[in-house]
């Protein structure tokens, strides 16, 4: 049987009303034409590094040991800025130096280890022939992403390197008898996805609430179905996190929320 | 030679500013590889089960055989609706139980037949080891729309059910000399579609006309070409069903057309 | 060791929320089953040609050689315009002739050469069984494409043609002692790209300015990161041509550009 084709996903703030996507998978199929690219996204809000941070480190787990991941949202484009590939037990990650690994490091920290292996991207061997200042997704990103599905080793690409860029992201903390948590993300649907994993929370939510603002929710729904049509709720989300949602609506919109609010659980 | 890679195709509500999308295909390669994922969209309106059954039934019959529907717009997600599989001569569809296979099997069952075979996923064997609430679509759908591409046999599955859930959906009717139907889909050129079908109108227009609420329109395009830029028209569209579309333009703008909205043949 | 899968290119303006997409895959996967698909976009404004030319003409060098590109906005279907493929030494290009290979040909034309070869698409077995008059994308470009991509002859798909349809696409000019170009494509990050390429430029900038509108700029940036956030900038961006920019924001929102706005290049 033959191997199965190498998976190369890629994460982007490019869009998909230009031809900037397919431009980088052209250049990947062009060197490895027996790849299987996959869209992760090219939604992210323009040089929204948080967002593409958090949505590679919630996708990532996912996909198969060895999937490449590509993740392109690259304000310091033309700068100094490093462009590595980080190795860990299950994938590597192709991205500029920007913080946009700042979610994934972190749990791959929490859990005691760390990446198997950093380096900075160096060898114009694994380069487009041209490079621009603008657009290394296409010159040096894809190009690389291909090369390592070739199995070209990581040591050819550039040297080790250490300390890279971090986002200062929001934790959840403890204080006064309340847990203070944030909005990290708000989806398509108009959820509100905070940092408080489930675990975190009270066994019991009878005397708890949960405070959003102005409003209060005095329970945590096990499903959307335990809720009426256009009922405000608390939910434990598909990531494993409290999320703010409406049912058959948007909780974003109901409420006004945007990333960074505040989300606390206090005692009754 | 080799085997072509079976299709899994897929229709969402999920949007594609997210990683929803991209963790589906993820979970599915991660259990064949070597499967070939086509989006048909994923830019159903969130919770819409009626564009989703209208879509996935206009789109199926232009896929190989065998292919592998995965057709998730779930707002009972959680609760006790049923997740299936169908299987036709042509294809089977992965799906929750919700109505979103009402125009498929109204086509089946005007053609005479029935369902080769339908189940109730139940065999937790082919899901992902974790099962959230909220995120059918990755943790049941994608896994096993990937193991029957693997040719699991549907009786592995779960057992076979009956009965399934349709919607109310609107068929065209003749009265008092008029022919009644309805506004089913618009487009994203702004074409509004029927479900009057070509071989129920009348075989010349010259004594009919088309009423769309206070519109009238006295003959039926061949092509949008037989138009000026910017004229309304009738035309039979790529469905085989009556259009109400605008010539580059949007008809829906035009007259304000929504689902659902009335559209009459009579007698001049 | 196998051959690699040929890559078939899909350029349209039928969007990604309706199934027209997904439809026109199902057909060529029906066909070709173990072709590669990759979209370049499909959000080109309804019947927007010009568009569409400077997508592919921008994509279409970043592909492997024997990539099949298919290239549908197409306001007049139906009518006796022409349905052709075009091939380069580079590739073929499948798509109505009106005018969407501009870009393409001016370009073949600068480097001293022709197509290859044009055929009108005339042979119905290559068709789908069925064609509507509204969507040749599914019935005529996508199963051509297809077949193609299985060696299919060229001389099979239809006679030669000759003088296809042209655009008239600005070209820069210089006259008393300035260089006048105009705004070809807006994308989707705001940033606006004109006609003027890189070697028209001055070699030096110090006795220049560049107008747009009530706007001059003095200098060209080399790199996003020789500015300020927010800062409005020229720059070369990865066409090679010069861009008027705002590094982390829009310079169409910016200075209310839009394509065919001029940029002037004059001394100061």
């Amino acid at each position: 049987m033959n191997n199965p084709p190498r998976i190369i996903t890629l994460t982007t703030d490019f869009g998909i009303s230009d031809a900037y996507v397919g431009v980088m998978k052209g250049v990947i199929l062009g060197i490895n034409p027996n790849v299987q690219i996959v869209d992760i996204t090219h939604a992210v809000p323009p040089q929204d590094i948080h967002e593409a941070a958090f949505l590679i480190h919630s996708a990532h787990r996912y996909f198969l040991e060895g999937t490449i991941h590509t993740v392109v949202v690259d304000p310091g484009v033309g700068s100094d800025r490093r462009a590595i590939v980080c190795q860990t037990d299950r994938a590597s990650f192709v991205c500029p130096d920007n913080g946009i690994l700042t979610y994934l490091l972190q749990e791959i920290e929490n859990g005691g280890e760390q990446p198997t292996r950093v380096v900075e991207i160096e060898n114009k061997d694994y380069f487009l022939p041209a490079v621009s200042n603008t657009f290394h997704g296409r010159d040096i990103f894809a190009p690389v992403a291909a090369h390592l599905s070739l199995a070209v080793p990581l040591g050819d690409i550039g040297p080790p390197v250490q300390n890279l860029v971090r986002l200062p992201i929001p934790t959840f903390y403890v204080s006064d008898h309340k847990l203070t948590g944030q909005i990290i993300k708000i989806d398509g649907f108009g959820n509100a996805i905070t940092n408080i994993p489930e675990d975190a929370l009270p066994t019991s939510m009878s005397t708890y609430e949960i405070q959003i603002g102005q409003t209060c929710l005095t329970r945590i729904n096990r499903a959307y179905a335990e809720s009426e049509v256009g009922e405000l709720l608390a939910i434990i989300g598909s990531f494993g996190m409290l999320e703010i949602a409406v049912n058959g609506g948007s909780a974003v919109e109901r409420l006004g929320l945007k990333r960074g609010d505040s989300v606390i659980i206090r005692r009754r």
